[in-house]
């Protein structure tokens, strides 16, 4: 029986530790050696002098996900991965959403069927808890964790979506006493609404005001809340997608309190500002996603907080819709208001090409800050390490051959998401994924797909031992 | 026609800005002159080479407010102000309470009628706004605003008082609209709610779980967002009784970027800990009040923050209920839990006299400061200067005559007020008012009442000059 | 014998804690009282409406002070006072500069020569320690501050002023030791010189690097240094002239530690910025001071600074050096370097009026805030309370009589400093000095000069209540 | 041709990215291979189970470094580093003390003499700059920096050490220009010596006192200069040894605002406190080290600072002298006062078992962040990585074999340093090192000595990739 089913020859190995000349031996889908010379006679795949790096984890993209009777999320499980696939990653961490009033275990296996079959790399779900009820938290919840689903997420905005004060506290409460993970889309319900309606009243509702009906302190206060509601349950929490400096003076003054709170920030909050709603024509509404980009101190903050430790994660929030379709965010936008345009924009293919272009080759970040930050990081959250997020021996071989030097200007033609449209239209990066291989497997190579959808499988992931709370409740109320 | 009603010589007048040896003139209940020598031939008032300040204005107390069915505040307007007045007060502001579902032009009728013909002191009212519906937003409020009730208070936890997160942006809107100044009682309706149920589920239901079930980062939770609520809309707003370190840094932070957000802290705050919550037999019930007394740490920073300019006010947050009698605390509290005692403590009587001596006294604060935060800046405020609140020609001879060398022990035997305790039971100061004067007339003399409840006279209150906004919404959302 | 020498009438009286109409009676310079009418016979000075200030403080001039052997002071204590009194001023505190191995107390005798019989109004003296040596740390200053020299400055910069780290330790703990209260000029020499030298050898040579070699950086080290040194040795310390938002935020860290730390800033960093330095034909020159003047960001800190009670003193730091003369601004910097100009700029005339039209005709502070900062806080902390500084029975009869609405454009013309030039050239104000009293003498009135030269009296100054140590050195290093 | 010299078997691979099951393969010293399996034949080394980690990097070590005339360093470098082997390190980083007045390059060439043939285990040297003459910066520094002696540290204090503001300023200018990476002992000279002086004056010469003489506030001020001078040159520094929250606060707050300000604590600062240095009859001068160990509050901040990413590297500080020896600091201290004790502790054996315990144990860190911490770090910061620091292809066989569940009482019988004595004497640890290999050759088994001293080889360092300016100069004072 041959020893390897397949050796990656002349690459340097880059992981979040090291950056070392070596061969990858791959056996069964996974590692199983690394070294400087491995059995010549094996399969070879030549990396050409290139680097060889884990595949980069999208812990959150949202794919297939409903969204509302009239408008329809731009990717399927097919072409989510497809793109996430085009751009380096070989697991995704996409939502099953709890509908409200719906079963959060029903809406846990709606998503297993949008998803059989037709993914290309591996993906694991995290839940989306809309409507915590009794049987949500004292029966489904609980169980869901046990079975794999170790993480979700709470919103504190969206009308669908929102939970209420004393939800988010139940439901934190949960987290704590099951060792799941929540992370919190930190965004106050109420003072949107509010500035919006009086948005509407003034007339002004272009897209460029959806920036102003949620505004950096709109975010802030979500943020404060969230850590203030972690630390008196005493409960780690991610807070995703953040924006701005102001966000993320709070989540450092948390940590620097000694309160787990993690945070991310996403591609878009590093290149794109609110000056970018304001394109005619609804061009704006290209660039509506929640929270919307800011400015440039913003950006600068967003770097820092990558540089720093602030973030642990640098994830896309793709969140697809179409721009010029009847259902598109254009008509959308056109026939009603900016409130209207379905919120989120692709971004899962260009994120490891951006951040490495921008990050690494600017001297932003290291490499190994880079694999920290696209894959290691989000395999050690959310309970997939040791099986991804490095090359290790043992680890599945979930690899991506990165070409440092291939400049690629970022434009809708190459892409492969399901949208109509790409918000970095016009972009320069330099570095760019040339082969990837989901357990071993090659299933991009150039931006070729070459393996096949359905490829890719389900991760039931193990509890994340981030989210083991300090050990005392501030309040001692008692088991 | 004499020249002066009365002439107050030998003391030593001062005032928030000046430290001097003169007479002061009165005429028809006003300051008409301020002199080293005044006609020696007009009647007299000896001051004894004492202090001769503002009187004291108690910005913060709750007199005669409905408070349940099943209790009952233990001052009226007539004991209440008497304690004021024997406390070295002359003007007192308590709040109209509007009930859910009711009208708050009907509430401050109400109050009126309860005042009326009762106060030996002067006295405005604060609304408070607890069901703020269109009719009360869009015609009573405004309404009352210009008929000179120019403050009002909303409440973000309590039952029956509490607006959500949309009512507070709503109201604070008009505030801004109409020039009003909003107090804010900020601790968090319902993470309090989780911890009592929590705390009820384990049986601890004594008096000091009362502390534990509102801890530090409830209050700061709610700092933070009403601050940021604020910043949204662009109006000032007065945090009131402030009781720990993390709402003070909160309230400083936004002072430093430029927010109009005030703070009053209170004599609980300097003087009790939460530990005075664990006396045996209920003795705890005697210290529940809201938010709860904390450490010392918070202690040195409620000092801290008076000295330096982050509380312009210091109030008594007087609210007065008994405790050994058949609705009292004490047998609400044994009866059932901490969350049905009764909240609230008495102490307009002892605020002057302890801020006094733990402040001018141990040399934390100087005269001035002293005056400007027990009179001057009330008045300022809350729309009452140059009318009240300081010693200058024009002004009502509202006037206390301070004994700086007075040793007193705070005893319930030596109290005015209608409770039967005082929680600052053996508490022992240097300086105590002696005489009391409201519009020149001797209401207190030696701790014996020597005017008649009804002298006191209702104050319509101007607009305050603090309340203006910083002149831009950060989110312009048009008129 | 005649009740008052003169009364004020038909004016608004505002001191730092009121403003009330009353006339003012004036008795051997001094006030004796305040009333609404004053004996009708008495001569009178009509206010025509206007307002009725104490006298402006300046406590941060520089007159005839030895500035190198090849460059004079624009002003002599003649033209300086006058100049000062023209701006509203009734007292200024100059300095008195001890050359380096020279006596401290010969120096105040040299500065009492220069000053006698030749001042408008009243001064007194700080002290410049330059050579803290052992007979001037163990005789010479405990005896001056004796004298009423009770307060003294040190430099953490110049060539020919700076004291060492050791030196400022000493000093401090001299200050502590006998109740005086210390000056900072909190710029790091060493930075500066490094800089300076880079610059120079790079041949950035123009008035524009004068601000590059003093970066804020190099202001807030000094300004965290000071205040580290003052929390060790236990002392309360004054930072003056300060600048940038950096330092700022230095001096409020250390109010919010409860460290005595009180801040001091200038006309200059409310209005100027590091451009005017980028002048051509080194009218750059005109703007050389230290600190620079910075950018809007650090004057929006300034402004908030004042604000929120940071800042409890605001001067002109005067420093006048005539700009086109042999020895003036221009030439010391076309023949040599920045480093050669002269370095300050002339302001006591503009101070107040520059204050007054931005800060309370713009609504930035009030009233009250502008007579505090501008006067009474001076004589607070400078130990001149109650004489000076207010509009009280008792006190100096120094009084401005100020038209709010007078709209004057600022311009060399007008001025009555020795300097040649203003760096406010053609700001417009409006509010005006139109009078002024010194010790109930009129010596301005409407720009012109009225009084005599030889007026001013000198100024025995009592410890400042201010300097007082909170009582533990952090170090208990023995008595 | 064998394969491998060894195989590490039967052991958990664990490195600052991942935790792995697998086998290592060495050869020639290196580690070639990692894989599941290795060559079945090839020489064995069985890891029980336990940990395979990469050897610790100690890169705050002083070794048989020149301390004065009247006591000399308890380690050579032959004891020096078995001690260190014992204690699980593979590569220390001593220094090369300059001498004030001598040459840097002669300096190094003694210490080279010093190290040559004694060493166990791998070293490289830091230099000490603490005369930097115009020919040591112009010349000879550059020079070895040039020739691998990458990073050097400065002394803001010690009296043969300390460089003044102008030296700093020059030393890291050269540092920026050279690419080297500058280590700062943060202590305020100047403050000490004025408080020391106090002290004695007083007779409070205990070792106590050595604690008091150096306040927080002294490692506060100190750390802010250096990051402002640092900011002003742009260039990164290393505070090493940093001990007390207020100068975490510090370099967090630089860190946030962009300034590569990196940081390092040492386990003396997370067990030891200032009341170590009360013990009897001299105890206390065990544990005299500067900065001194602080409080509870501030152990609780280093956690935190190494838990939040403020400290990249956690060192020993290891400087070792003798108790009770004619020259020990027993003596020192009866003769004389806390001055004059050898200031330093040993620690390189204790290092990585009390970070371990305490932290690994104690679920404060992750076993990733230990690795980093006290090994991966270390090499990327000073220039030895890829070649030292972790369990990677091609990098050093450098390993140590942890059993992490060895319960040891630290005690001086089983230290193998110079000194007589460990200040951990009775600390209780969970975890220790078994087996250690440097370049694959096994130099401690069991606490045993098993390599022959001379088996450590000099580093040449490489430029830090940290040590790279942000790119802008403040200033832009040109070449």
């Amino acid at each position: 029986m041959a020893e390897f089913d397949l050796v990656i020859r002349n690459g340097t190995v880059v992981t979040a530790s090291d950056t070392t000349k070596c061969e990858v031996g791959i056996k069964d889908g996974r590692i199983v050696a690394l070294a400087e010379r491995l059995d010549p006679g094996a399969p070879t795949l030549d990396a050409g002098g290139r680097l060889v790096m884990p595949g980069g984890i999208d812990s959150h993209v949202h794919i297939d996900q409903y969204s509302g009777d009239d408008t329809v999320m731009a990717d399927d499980f097919r072409s989510g991965t497809v793109s996430a696939a085009c751009g380096g990653n070989t697991t995704v961490i996409p939502f099953a959403l709890q509908v409200k009033g719906g079963s959060l275990r029903a809406a846990v296996q709606d998503y297993h069927a949008k998803a059989e079959g037709k993914c290309l790399i591996d993906y694991g779900f995290h839940l989306i808890v809309s409507d915590p009820s009794e049987s949500v938290l004292g029966q489904e919840l609980p169980a869901l964790v046990q079975d794999g689903y170790t993480s979700f997420k709470v919103f504190m905005t969206y009308d669908d979506l929102k939970l209420n004060d004393r939800e988010l506290l139940e439901t934190f409460d949960v987290a704590r006493n099951e060792g799941a993970l929540v992370m919190v889309h930190a965004e106050g319900y109420d003072a949107i609404k509010f500035l919006t309606e009086r948005l509407e009243r003034a007339g002004r509702t272009d897209p460029y005001h959806h920036a102003e009906s949620r505004p950096i302190p709109v975010e802030r206060e979500a943020t404060h809340r969230a850590i203030s509601f972690a630390e008196i349950v005493d409960v780690p929490i991610m807070i995703v997608h953040v924006s701005s400096a102001d966000a993320i003076e709070q989540i450092r003054w948390a940590q620097s309190r000694g309160l787990k709170v993690y945070g991310e920030t996403c591609t878009q909050y590093l290149t794109l500002t609110a000056d970018d709603l304001k394109g005619l024509n609804m061009e704006g509404a290209k660039y509506v996603c929640s929270p919307p980009p800011r400015d440039l101190e913003s950006q600068k903050a967003c770097w820092n907080g990558l540089q720093t430790g602030v973030f642990q994660v640098f994830s896309s929030d793709h969140c697809p819709f179409r721009f010029d379709t009847p259902a598109g965010k254009k008509r959308h936008g056109e026939r009603t208001a900016f409130k209207w345009v379905p919120n989120g924009i692709p971004g899962v293919e260009v994120r490891m090409p951006i951040l490495f272009s921008e990050g690494v080759g600017k001297g932003r970040i290291t490499l190994q800050e880079f694999v920290a930050m696209t894959s290691t990081n989000h395999a050690r959250l959310y309970g997939l390490a040791p099986r991804k997020g490095s090359i290790a021996v043992g680890a599945d071989a979930d690899i991506v051959i990165w070409d440092p030097e291939k400049k690629v200007t970022i434009t809708q033609d190459i892409m492969h998401h399901g949208a109509d449209y790409t918000p970095y239209e016009g972009f320069e990066v330099i570095g760019w994924p040339e082969t990837v291989l989901v357990r071993g497997t090659k299933v991009v190579h150039k931006g070729e797909v070459v393996g096949t959808p359905g490829h890719g499988r389900f991760l039931k992931r193990d509890l994340s031992p981030f989210a083991r709370p300090r050990g005392v409740r501030p309040t001692e109320y008692g088991a």
